[in-house]
């Protein structure tokens, strides 16, 4: 019998996403959908596409108390507006959180689905990585795992297109004249992503690092690409080797030979990963692509929503990436 | 049984996006690909996301009397290819040309899928309608079916992503630099399409047409809008009330109450229609989106495929639209 | 000596183009500048390759009756906010208000430089042209002023990049990730354009007019194309020798022999028109060029400055266009 | 009296950019224009808003031993085709190329221009910096002249528009439909602007470095941004002083407070550099700006040719960045 799944945060582009991957998933059926500037009016006047009777669906303001009966939630929600409400959901229903509120929060589980899905499986609350570190984490999990690399001096360049910094955004800073024909680098040396990516890592390879995370916004929508500078004697081919058996029995990693284009990911929840490395100069190179509203946000909701259901994890996300 | 089914033109944008839904598509198993560029490579070299099963085919060149054994043949290739090699393919192999060069040819039937679908159902051999008129076409048949408009003074003003124009390109002419922050109009007065479209509303309208047409390059990859400018003394509830019956047993056209994005339309083979009259100026306008590829492309041929069939229109091409 | 001259609306993007082509101006000095949400800011805090002594000029908030001794204001506010203000500024002070409120009021002389320069010279309030008036009314002038084209059914269709929508945008409608990918019609049949458009025609022609009007949005940032279609016998030939006599003395108009590229206007005050016709069909197409904030909007303020001191039209706007 | 000027490329982006900037330039007089694909055809009908006058000049195939008397020659070919042909010009023509051929070969002056200007003045044979080195290196400059760094571990991550790969380009690599929403890294650990860059900072520093290149594309047309990671015990403060000092005469330069965004340098020969260090971690970095066709091709090349005839630096480069 299908899930009963409701979204919050239906207008921002994780939850439009994650209803996408709801529609064409064989065991989710969306029963509810709350989001702040839509409530009252139809998914169907948001989403024309969709089918007329999910389309009919019409769009609520969340209320936690007052949710029909959901055997899983899915939020996605702008930075400090999961944490209380989340709290007060009733324990019958499983949440995937997108938003940032609970990562590393007591009772949720960071949800780094290629990495430890067996952490995941049959548990309830699951803070969903965020987009940047899905991607840098994808590649350095299996260098850090087999102690490739220095744990001082791990450089994450990474490139964003623009559906990462939300819908919303005050004085037009993200309006299209503005960000076209453009790049910038921004919150350097204090973006919230960088404390996520070292929590991360420590746990990963149970010590500090000494991590430097530089966020780059691009003129494109979808997409984000993690150029990753690291220390160590490995050759490339050990790099590959050792990222191919970490993730062997994973379907969404990808270890590709040339640097991987984002495009490559977009609509999908896959991640590509090339490594190119310089022993005489103790150098280790990566490049990991995603879609940051896939893999990076909704993809990996519901890969996260398959495992904790116990679902085989690529249910629903089979769809080859969009080209061109 | 699923159906084996070939794509010939692989490294084409309407081949890509044919592989694209083929690999999700319950019914039809992809067996055979052929490409000019692409042969020799996997299919996996080129659609890095491609489940590794399917991805390990290799690319073949196209030679029409050397094919496996196939009930379905799409070909996509660059006008004036398809011509004699497709006349070569085995009675047994049903194909679909998402090409011009059958269009209108003895022994082919147009594939105008939403406005005459049992001319298609069971046929072998189909000429896919071209991105343009399939957007124009759409708008136009229910006004055209049900006389509210003159045949004289049509006018088709259509805008285009750049994919339209296909994978080559002598000079750079779709280079991104000359493209980009650009537009323009071409082949005014004399677009190949124009003809295409007036054969066509002289079968829908029994009668000759005074058409204008005017397509535009804009810098987006995918989508058409088509903006369209008829005599008659309709009102916009009388259209909308004609399309909707005209249309009331199609899945993929939506009539719609504001004039509608491109964007709607990305990655799926829907078409939205929306209507605006000035009947005391005998003025009836429409606006028409598709995504090129789907409907204009990919999409319909998909449809046709699933007609010739005899299998649900709808199979295979039920995905949501890719937003944002 | 040198035009003391202030800008109002210097955040928006009208008001920043014009800052840009005064840097340049051999005659024009910027003394003040005023803006709503930059007030208080230094210009170089906004537009950071100014030169340092123009760069320290602070922004302040617009007082008309408090206004510095100037030669000459050019405001560009958003519709509506211009109508009251404007009128308490001295009358030594010239006005060229790029806005719209003033267009068509007593007082002001409406600037459409390239028509009718002389009524222009030595005014001292002008009101410019909107930026799709100013594209489609360069084509049709020389039209209507040789009686070539019927008064009746023409139809404009505009394409405008999306900073002709103004910098504000509630709901993030012209975020980059809404309009990236998309185009879309708006204002079917009740653009407040279309008055203009016709008011204009009206004072041209000596008649009023049948004018349809649809303006679309497409993903780039500056740039207008015109495509207008109307009913005359003329030949194409006939068209060009008539554009080319009432433009013979104007700089900024280039008749050309295809169908002309946004691009090639980019950054600069030129309009390029084409013409193609079928006297067989009473057909007359044109086709025109122009740069929203150049001709569209600060090109040709700086143009009705020029004429307004009896300056050469040209000076200050001599830049070939900004390519690729 | 005026300098008689030629471009040898025209029909790149780099020389059609040398085109715009020379058509303001006060002292400088185009009198020759060759270029491979445009032969035969005049100037304006490549550049349609020339002034007439310059317009009507006719395009040649480029001969060396045969060129009209020139003070000055711009050359922008693809690499390695201006190696010979260039020995071969007079030597009564100055010459500066923006191609990478001559750079660090004998007789030939590299064009840092802002780093040693004083080693290009009066010279006769100039090579362009490449427009990866022109940014990086001018972020670096400063510090290593300070010796705020260490000559171990510098690492350039850039992201450039897609004019810097050239107009040309097999297999449409770099057509709109593949470029536009991606965006990938290349040439890892192997980029060839790296020995330009190393070979600088040798000169720079007069020791050996380690240093680490990685271009990435991205999809705008114009403009770069390098983000720096070095290794360092100054504070910011030390470095903005540093670079401020370093840079006092400099008019192009500009050391500013937040991370720059390219767009400010669109259209111009500025570079926009901001520095942000951690001194617990010994972490100094820098991001700086510039249009890759600007400071990165032709404003450089305008400035050296300015600093080679002994005239102001600045002459025919003080407008204002394109925006927005």
């Amino acid at each position: 019998m299908s899930k009963r799944v409701g979204i919050v945060g239906i207008s921002g582009y994780g939850g439009g996403e994650a209803l996408r991957l709801i529609a064409q998933h064989p065991e989710f059926k969306l029963v509810y959908a709350a989001g702040e500037s839509s409530a009252g009016s139809t998914l169907a006047s948001r989403f024309p596409s969709l089918d007329p009777k999910l389309g009919a669906l019409v769009i609520e303001k969340f209320d936690p108390t007052n949710l029909p009966d959901l055997d899983l939630l899915i939020a996605s929600l702008p930075s400090g507006q999961s944490m209380e409400p989340l709290l007060e959901v009733s324990k019958q229903t499983k949440i995937v959180d997108i938003g940032g509120d609970h990562r590393f929060q007591p009772g949720w589980q960071y949800g780094l689905a290629d990495v430890w899905p067996e952490r995941i499986r049959n548990q309830s609350r699951i803070a969903n990585p965020g987009c940047y570190p899905a991607a840098a984490l994808s590649a350095l999990a299996p260098l850090l795992d087999a102690e490739l690399i220095s744990n001082e001096n791990i450089i994450i360049d990474a490139k964003s297109g623009i559906s990462g910094a939300g819908r919303g955004g005050a004085e037009n800073k993200f309006g299209f004249a503005e960000c076209n024909e453009d790049v910038m680098a921004y919150g350097l040396l204090k973006h919230t992503h960088m404390s996520e990516i070292s929590s991360t890592i420590r746990l990963l390879a149970g010590r500090e690092t000494g991590l430097v995370f530089t966020p780059h916004l691009i003129p494109m929508t979808r997409g984000i690409l993690a150029t990753i500078y690291a220390r160590g004697e490995a050759t490339t081919e050990v790099c590959n080797k050792a990222a191919r058996t970490f993730y062997r029995e994973r379907a969404f990693v990808r270890i590709v030979d040339q640097p991987p284009h984002t495009k490559w990911a977009s609509g999908s929840n896959y991640v590509f990963i090339h490594y190119a490395c310089d022993p005489s100069r103790k150098l280790v190179m990566a490049v990991a692509a995603i879609d940051n509203l896939g893999k990076g946000a909704a993809g990996q909701a519901i890969q996260n929503a398959n495992l904790i259901f116990d679902l085989p994890e690529t249910m629903g996300l089979t769809g080859v990436s969009y080209w061109p």
